[in-house]
């Protein structure tokens, strides 16, 4: 094998995690699952790709961001793009299968702009729940935004969750006179009112080949959100409107949906905001996105009021996509939270943040021995005696070197709160010094107390 | 969206994991975790596919099943295929990091024949645990064996460890008169022998352009296993094999591990045998590989002799692969353990498995209402007060129906330990039933006792 002078670094748009990174992550996730398992969630685990055709349709204009397997030879495959297209193909599989809250926690990749500094990376994490069966109307849906505020609840962030209704979103084009062949089209510039200004969003419609008044007469519909409540007697009252029956099934869904949240006091929480329209192509009901003031203040915010809030999750009612695979259909609602968003929110990245990570092992003893000139490292003993520990489920170690100087085992033992010294005189005597770590004192000088061998797991076990 | 008749499966050699399965894995690797964090190791995720340059000229023979991804633009990707390489590559790249216990489970990709009754998966999982630093010779390779001991006894099975070294093979080979350039290829096929008998092995080497008196002493040479011990003494007592310098050096450590293994109390676990190779071309020392006798007697074994009996676990001395980045080198052992294989062996698969494996919820409470004919089904109550279970971090559902059936909710509350039942008249009372569900007695006429809703929660985590 020879040398080589490849370029050393993880492909765009994906990073390596270790550290203090890395069990903020395992956090959250711990935190997130808690939350789903009090809900009766159930896991799931799915292979990282799918076979090409079973993706295929089911993310409108963003398809173009999808990994591709090379064909090599048999099956065409893709990485997953997100785990909701996934479990709808699980749900397909598995006729015996007709309720479940399944939960998924995996990573997903999309060929997208990578802006690692916001928390958006082309391989990420998801953590999705989902509720999959007939049930009776937005009654999972609530439950759904229930769970939405537990887990923030949980994480200590601040949320406000913006929900809007797909038919009523289809309605509300259709009155405005966009043709039935542009609204999704339409409801991806829509979409982009949270990140662009109104001109912005009614010049890209215009070229998507709207009329100029037919764009005005949508920017006038779904510039509009507030409070739930607010919203539907606003909706209720524009009979042209209700007159839609898209929009008046919705408004009933809405209205449903509301008492349900007065139910679990989290009303406050959930605005109804009509410019949502989320990209997927899959939603057909409730849609949602969850929004944090992340780190900036409301003046910085003045400042520039044109700055990307990405949304930390979001989600959504699909009740058509499990019949797409040409079995039954089964109604689903779900959220996915945005593991590396929130964790970006909860922790900014600093500058030269992953060399500096500290990594640090968890340990409980080091093993190490001390003696004179001729004093032969003692290698064997130490591995003896840290093997009882190991056998006694302490975590332990010792430096794999055959004899090693006090200077450097003393720096290796740094952060590990006790200590076993071995010496040739003790040893003899059957006795091992034990020794408790504290600040501010020079290790060696400190000999530690004579335990005997006999007793040293019970001795440790006690101190630890 | 349209139907499509895509078909619906996973990719050749991936699986879904739900219910029994997927919680058996997760002990597995909770197991498997325990072990390496008791020896101070440190937890380490990249990503799932790396720049196909890093991982080129790194696997010898097996590269070509390697996943490619497609071309769309940018650079040239991978799907990993072990976790040892993105390993190196991060140790490369953090210059920082001299010496490390890093553990990594994760899911790797090979485009192998797949055999998913022997756990053999195109998507598997590898849990690896490697010692990279400059260390004293052995010491750190002893510790890895250790690990091994201690891992299947945690999972209770009965292991062999074979071992062999790199270098010693190297010397046998060259020793016979193997040329240089053929020692990776006759190598190779070496390592078939605990899968082919030996006359299919020769024939190989024969096609590769290995006289026959050549394989013929090869064959002498390798086809020699037995206790770490005998096996040193046999090798030593051979004058031609021991003026060969790589031979002898490999000798001395084999001596010197033999000496650690025994400070473990571990050397009956370890075999030493000459005709394991491993495959990957990157190891350059102490190689290993284990075995266990999985569900077979010995009898069905002596009936089909040439029964595979593929590794649960395997690794090696690798010390030039991260100096292979054109930066410092750092020498590393490491050990994979093959969780699927593993699990295929704790659990042999079942006719018709993944369909019948029972997807269970863990519930503490199932909330529900009962009523007469003119009952509206109290669904805000079931919400409210599993709202409150929720808040107390108790694990509750109840029926996503307005107006569900008692049949219907008992039903639903199979294996849940706990009901709460409002009526109209008990909740005007400010009052619910709690009902612990006991086997064997007609859940309906059981109504459970009368607790004030203000004492529920407590009394609910009384219970549990």
């Amino acid at each position: 094998m020879s040398r080589s002078n490849v370029q050393l670094k993880t492909p765009k748009g994906t990073r390596d995690w270790v550290g203090d990174d890395l069990l903020l992550r395992e956090n959250i996730f711990k935190t997130i699952t808690d939350v789903f398992q009090r809900h009766g969630g159930t896991p799931l685990d799915t292979p990282a790709f799918e076979l090409k055709d079973v993706l295929s349709e089911k993310y409108g204009e963003d398809s173009r961001l999808m990994y591709d397997l090379e064909d090599q030879g048999g099956e065409i495959c893709s990485l997953r793009f997100d785990l909701t297209v996934p479990f709808a193909r699980w749900l397909a599989m598995n006729g015996n299968v007709t309720h479940i809250k399944r939960y998924q926690i995996a990573k997903v990749y999309r060929r997208d702009q990578p802006a690692i500094a916001r928390g958006r990376l082309r391989e990420f994490h998801q953590c999705d729940f989902d509720i999959a069966g007939v049930y009776d109307p937005m009654v999972p849906d609530a439950e759904i935004l229930f769970v939405i505020v537990e887990v923030f609840e949980a994480l200590g962030l601040n949320i406000v969750i913006k929900t809007n209704h797909r038919r009523i979103l289809d309605g509300l084009f259709a009155v405005a006179g966009v043709p039935d062949a542009k609204i999704r089209s339409i409801s991806s510039a829509v979409d982009k009112l949270d990140k662009m200004p109104w001109e912005a969003v009614k010049k890209e419609m215009l070229e998507k080949g709207l009329p100029e008044e037919v764009a005005d007469q949508v920017g006038e519909y779904v510039r509009r959100s507030g409070n739930i409540f607010d919203m539907l007697d606003e909706l209720k009252s524009n009979e042209k409107l209700t007159a839609n029956g898209d929009v008046s099934a919705g408004i009933a869904d809405m209205a449903l949906l509301a008492s349900y949240l007065k139910a679990f006091g989290i009303e406050d929480t959930v605005s109804f905001d009509c410019s949502l329209a989320r990209g997927l192509d899959y939603y057909s009901g409730l849609i949602f996105e969850v929004t944090t003031q992340g780190p900036s203040t409301p003046e910085s915010r003045s400042k520039s009021p044109a700055i990307q809030v990405d949304s930390i999750a979001a989600g959504g009612r699909y009740d058509n996509l499990v019949g797409m695979y040409g079995k039954r259909p089964i109604p689903c609602v779900g959220i996915s939270f945005g593991a590396d968003r929130i964790l970006t929110t909860l922790k900014p990245p600093t500058v030269k943040d992953s060399k500096n990570s500290s990594i640090s092992r968890n340990l409980d003893v080091y093993v190490m021995a001390i003696g004179g000139k001729e004093f032969d490292g003692l290698l064997l003993e130490r591995m003896a005696i840290t093997r009882q520990l190991w056998k006694a489920g302490i975590r332990a170690e010792y430096m794999a070197k055959a004899k090693p100087k006090p200077l450097q085992q003393f720096k290796a033992a740094m952060g590990v709160p006790l200590a076993i010294i071995l010496g040739q005189e003790e040893l003899a005597a059957g006795q091992v010094r034990l020794k408790v770590f504290k600040p501010d004192v020079d290790e060696e000088k400190e000999p530690g107390q004579l335990v005997s061998r006999d007793n040293l797991v019970e001795e440790v076990k006690r101190l630890l």
